[in-house]
């Protein structure tokens, strides 16, 4: 019997980060056989391991198929060939092989370089150009005709996440914290970790869902933009609409917020929370014309917050502010990512799992639901930077602007100490 | 102490629809009080009740929502104005003071006389044109300038649902059927009313989300349609996509669907469905080439089903024929909704949700999920006309075309024999 | 044809608690039909309304399905016949029509005077004594040989549950709150009535699952405990092993509650929490020996509280408190839920619908779990009293803790204010 | 700084079945470190491979504890001492420092050679007579006074799960098959699992909850028994009472079974339905006399299948057939279990959990429920033998019955051919 084959070699923390067992995992699942060529493991914690096999398959489709699934764990094929691309064959529409991306870090190897691509992203193409050694992802939608677009598998090599050394709250928890554990220390780590990167002056991004403002927790999550401690929020329609008909009416779901009783006109009131915002024309002019005066929408505008509102087929309206076009609307999700280091995604599934599709690899992402298997959906990204926490957004919220409320009070006390030596 | 009062009336089958009980706790509830001037039951199941209250309260606005409240359940209020309407003050703004609507039969008291509102949806405004003695619901986005808008409580009737006399699957069961229940019967009762749908040319509507394709259940849901059993289809980019991708490739969100393993690619295959139909420009070219020759998509092509595909923030691509601004596709939504007397919503909560607030109360609604809370949201529409399931997408599918199947068998084999004599 | 009538009367609050229009469904659910004899309605909310109807169906067995369902919303037959009985045949063995109860208010007519069935609880037989006028219900495993059994349906009257005129926590949200709604409000609300029924010497009973200690809440429950209120306490092996798990190392399910890592031995550390009580014999005896010196079973034991905890078939061990004879905990639990008020259920399915099976209905019941399903099954008790909450144990025992700790410091401040006066 | 060490050994597939980057990670997470003596992987696939490390921490019990850890994934401490032992104090209590099990293959050195302990279960002792050489697991109750309990952790080696070589449908679908999956390609192997079973004369255990005879599926799972694919069946009262209930009255929970419609008296019928029971003495006398001569107790009686009915302090009645003592039960349990191989648990947590903490590794493990979180539970066993679906009780045994029935036809077709060669 004819058998193909191929040498690939992985290197790095392959045996801690469990690349290689899943390599061989992988080749046996997918019906492939290996020799180990060669195997070194790193004998002290900080020295890297090495490992080159050969792969066999009985088909040559089948052996493609494994290689293509061996890159996305880190290998790289021995036989270092250049990146293979073709130009698009119309807008929007790619050559029938394009390779398409994961959320990793990713190089292609231009004229005997390996070039890192940048843009990083799920399930995109790349767009190479040979002559400037540049290389980027792309959505369909920003193909033009005649762009280079990488093609096959040579000449690719994908960055695997490496487990961090020092265990972290993200690796240790493992990605799911039932709603059986201690969340109260998480969320303090959570915490402790977006005060660091508001004090190096990173991006910290909010996807909010309307439960924050029914459960009663708008005004914390107001706080925690006040604070600085959210640079992106995104949402849909329902998160501004309630959002303001609560700081409008008092009311969210036709339950009053101060007292939890149901009255009357909850439906009339967002509606009329809608139309108010459509007869001034945006939420800025709202809150410029003093008709907002606080909330989640108020603080946005307020703090500069980078606000993108995408609409959705079930939306009421919708707000003036809310971008319809859903292209448009990654469009502009795309770029309010730039630069931000942690993702927190709060009671919303669909606004979350558009945003985890864009998010590189190294995003450090939390997700919150009381419904243990959106959890799952969301946290379970391959890296190991990413929480996922079933519980209650009326919960999370309160706790986390209480936990970064002490941790600021301490600091503040501790500064007035210093500055009284 | 000062109080407001009025007087306000309920007739028709108040007591056993529950109208009145239920009028009773919505004025205790709200802080008000009543007294019964009237009250006459009746006796025999076919003659109506009726009853005629005067309601009081503290303060105007109170007695405002109450009334307001009451006007949901059928209250005429005994005088007998003509309904209150201002122009719209520009496009898409209503008059501050307008009145939102129910997804109940509404009229409006125009010069004397009561006029059917058409158009019947939630959460819309009401635009009479009084020369004409016409009147209908309209969304914000369909509002122009000037255009007169229902405002304020008088003068509007609504015609709540009446409980049916004939004991139907609809209301038997309560509108929840949990997963410890027998369906296997609910189901056979529902494939007796699709089947009398179909045989009186009325129209079913499908929502259909992409589990129903993962799960395997693609091809029973195109038989549905093949067999004439489905007028309309709504659904995203998933159900689209992953139905051509099964086609094309055999796979569904990595998982081979005729042995269900996992094959590598799995993310790949559905980026290179959509590119394949980018690359032809529509669905409908897709099928006229012979790209795609069987599935969800091609029977909908194929046996002229109305099908609408609203995008969403989380799509990738996507496909040509997907409406990515939401509100053109709300308008496309509302425009093929037009006679649908049936809508099952298939694992999909999203556009379940949309086509849940564009459904007027008399259209029967069938919602399936395996999640309860789901299916609660989805099925609890205050009619007698929703019932919800909580169940496999893959089950119910699978048993609805086996239950329609049987019924067909049986009645080709009577019409058989018939001729035969 | 034949038909069968009887007549039946309804008298109390019959509309506004909705028990008129649910005697009528019911009847036509049923299969049967009904003219209305007479009827009045009370004009002002405290005159009570009265309902006279003639009910028929077309056979005797139907007619006796349908009056046995109008029973439990409080009808009462027109034909004032004494109760009927029949001893039972052997211990624990009821005559084959045997009357099946409620967990409503229920009299018996014996000798042609109404009298008060003591020991009320859902799904018993109601055993009397003709010669005392007494009557009481019984478990099947109560019954003994030759006592006289209530069989058929004379002479028997259900007070259905009144719906309260005062609206409070228990009615005005119905029975459920979702993770959506604002929970603060509704905690203070049971805290507010938590405290009235410790200020006046009352009963409440807390049903607690592992997940209390799991989640870090530990210490909060305990409180409640100390400060008094909590006079009964029901759960299993697993509430106590942890509990003393958590006291002894530590830990709780593998995970340190002090900093939320992981440890070794989480597994090893419940088994010897469970040696460690075997060895000294009770956890009263590891109380007075100083082994246990805070937590849960601590506070029980210090300050009296009822403590029941009932076996079930996945106990490791079990600690030698742990009733293994489910027959025999039922009988304890049965005893120590005598005067109880309010019971509050929290993170346990087993206990909460094995003590929701004997609580009669004028009982508070607050169901907390965060999985919505277990709520609706505990909080559906066809009440005005029962309230179900979808949310997090850990936050909703730590909210509770904090809202009872505010209302006493409020009020020791306020009591002294008055001593300096 | 002093630090402790030791060294260990590893040795079989430790790669391929991700045993040594799992023994890395624990180390490294619970604050250990470790230097690579020596590391062998084997080439192709059928050659083991072998690691021996140095392991490092800074204080004896932390060391005591990552080696507790390492050992329960087959690591041996290189210094091959017997293991230790001492008398238990008094029956029903261990040893303090006393070894705790895992339920996966293990043994213990005695008198230099290595021994297999019998009676495999989690979160036991061993009890160890070294004259004999024999070493069995034992739980609290069945420790009596003065029996060799083994301690601390030398001389112990577990042999952890391999992942087999020949993929099939335990390993290759991960543990978790979602809602979104297609079921019926995975049921049709269990299906073939379970007809392999049956033809070597193997047992197989049903754990069944009362949904299935609420759904209506108890006819099924009855055609399951008589069709010779159950040998063992546990549950509880429910279970049984339901299944009689249905059998005599046709109703399970107050629904009617052939029409889905609910009828009165669904909560007498239960309780009619155990009065019977105890009327007669036992399900076998109730089968004998023919007052039920069907359904899922009858065909256990009649095919002798091993019964279990555990209770619970839930249950009404008890059914006379149910054991109230859970201790007793476990008892009779642990005895049923010898020899199972496949484990179906199919709605019902309770005793599905029961049951799943007495399996030793190696049987195979099918958890069914609707709940995700319920399936996840029962199915994350640590070993390449447990398979969850998320899905409908009545669909998936009703699923399973047509898949072993279609394949028994088609078996016995091919016989019926072979006979006429």
């Amino acid at each position: 019997m004819k058998v193909f084959s191929e040498e690939i070699s992985l290197e790095g923390h392959i045996i801690d980060s469990w690349t290689l067992p899943r390599a061989f995992d992988t080749i046996m699942d997918m019906g492939g056989s290996f020799d180990v060529q060669e195997i070194q493991v790193g004998r002290a914690k900080d020295e890297a391991s090495f490992a080159r096999l050969k792969v066999h398959a009985e088909t040559e489709d089948k052996l493609e198929s494994i290689l293509s699934a061996l890159q996305s764990f880190g290998a790289v094929l021995a036989s270092r060939e250049d990146v293979a691309y073709k130009p698009a064959p119309a807008n929007g529409v790619l050559p029938p092989d394009f390779y398409s991306t994961t959320h990793l870090p990713t190089q292609v190897r231009l004229n005997g370089h390996w070039v890192d691509v940048t843009k990083t992203e799920m399930d995109l193409a790349i767009v190479v150009s040979p002559e400037h050694s540049e290389a980027h992802m792309v959505p369909f939608s920003g193909v033009r005709q005649g762009e280079l677009v990488v093609v096959g598998h040579d000449g690719i090599r994908i960055l695997p996440p490496q487990r961090p050394r020092e265990r972290e709250i993200f690796s240790f928890m493992g990605s799911n914290v039932s709603s059986e554990h201690p969340k109260r220390l998480v969320i303090d780590e959570i915490a402790k970790q977006m005060r660091a990167i508001r004090a190096r002056g990173g991006k910290i991004l909010i996807v909010a869902g309307p439960a924050i403002v029914h459960s009663g927790a708008g005004p914390y999550l107001a706080k925690l933009i006040r604070d600085g401690y959210v640079q992106v929020l995104f949402g849909g329609n329902a998160i501004a609409t309630h959002d303001v008909e609560s700081v409008l009416f008092g009311t969210s779901l036709g339950v009053a917020l101060h007292n939890g009783k149901p009255v009357q006109g909850g439906h009339r009131n967002h509606m009329a929370a809608i139309n108010t915002i459509r007869g001034v024309g945006s939420l800025r002019e709202a809150v410029e014309r003093g008709i907002i005066q606080e909330g989640i929408m108020y603080e946005c505008i307020k703090n500069d917050v980078d606000l993108v509102l995408a609409g959705s087929v079930r939306d009421d309206g919708p707000m003036p502010d809310v971008i319809t076009d859903t292209s448009k609307a990654q469009v502009r999700m795309r770029s309010a990512l730039e630069g931000v280091e942690m993702a927190l995604m709060i009671a919303t599934m669909l606004h979350s799992i558009a945003t985890g599709n864009m998010l590189k690899a190294s995003v450090k992402v939390v997700a919150v639901d009381i419904n243990p298997a959106v959890v799952t959906k969301l946290a379970d990204r391959g890296t190991f930077q990413a929480l996922g926490l079933v519980t209650d957004a009326e919960l999370f919220v309160r706790e986390l602007a209480s936990a970064l409320d002490a941790a600021d009070e301490q600091e503040s006390s501790e500064m007035f100490k210093l500055q009284k030596l």
